[in-house]
């Protein structure tokens, strides 16, 4: 059994220990033969997938009653792997979700790293700098890089540390955003032991 | 003597009590005939301005070892007007600078609420949501609309408010942060404050 974790860009694969990623523009889900448990924030693939009996949807096996109804599924399947925990999942948006005792306690969105780069440098060419993870946030900055970096990432390690609660990464920028949550895990399958669990607990697949 | 605060995009005059604005575009600084005291963060027009012998530049007579190089101005100005406080000037870039003892102990910038608006819409059609500054800061969203606000308002909240110091609120959007930053004291006028206190003390205009 395979699991697909389907975002807006790619299919990612965790195979046994093997995760490998197909982009979505040219992949063609008919070519794979065997059962696939996934869940899509793609809806264009989601609905595709519908025709492909050996594709099965786990957010059909999820009570969604603690969730709410515009809230991404990849984000919903993060919560489901956690009991105490504040996730930030560094992708294009960042989203922040807060877990206690298993009961998700909500969330907020902050965009991601790229979009936050393109946002400061169409304000202003002179706030067109990439961002400085190594800022000390320590420090209110005196020059402009540092400004921007500040700025992006001081006001959310202050939101998401005063939660006091173990501090999860994972999503593609996750490696970025250690250097500024030291005390953080890093696990970049969250997502993949919230659909086991799932999948567990249904018994499907 | 009228004040004048150049920005990006319009000439912000002050003339005794009475503020009003030009636009950039069409309006020509020669028709005042009166002696004007201005900073600009506009390069272009303080530039043109060089050529108009009763425009005169008070950038010229700030003492710049406390700031850096690339500091816009208008924030160096805002700071000359404080001892002890921490400016938020949300215009469309939101800068943030501490004063303490009158010194300049630095600064960040985030994004202003139409480019961070702009930026969710970017990331996703289903972000594309107007910000509730009504939000309830104190509770963890579980709405897409409150998740974007909160995502935007409450990391910038966490951070301002952990200075301790007294905020001042400036710019265009002063009075939609009054919303979220309760305790804080507006002052639309801050940056003609800090142009007054370097008038006296150069004695000039």
């Amino acid at each position: 059994m395979i699991l697909c974790d389907v975002g807006n860009t790619s299919y990612h694969f965790l195979d046994g220990d093997v995760s490998y990623k197909k982009d979505v523009k040219n992949f063609d889900p008919k070519s794979v033969k065997e059962r696939v448990c996934f869940i899509s924030v793609n809806a264009g693939v989601k609905e595709a997938l519908k025709e492909l009996t050996n594709w099965i949807d786990l957010s059909d096996f999820v009570d969604k009653n603690q969730y709410y109804e515009t809230m991404g599924v990849d984000r919903i399947f993060a919560v489901e792997a956690v009991l105490n925990a504040i996730i930030v999942d560094a992708g294009s948006a960042i989203t922040v979700d807060v877990v206690q005792n298993g009961k998700f306690m909500g969330g907020f969105i902050y965009p991601g790293v790229n979009a936050m780069s393109a946002t400061y440098a169409n304000i202003s060419p002179a706030l067109a700098y990439s961002f400085n993870f190594e800022c000390d946030l320590d420090i209110m900055p005196k020059n402009s890089q540092d400004a921007i970096s500040y700025g992006f990432l001081k006001p959310l390690h202050c939101e998401v540390t005063s939660r006091n609660l173990p501090i999860i990464l994972t999503g593609g920028d996750a490696r970025k955003f250690k250097k500024i949550f030291k005390e953080a895990k890093v696990d970049e399958t969250l997502i993949f032991s919230g659909m086991k669990k799932i999948i567990k607990k249904a018994n499907v697949c």
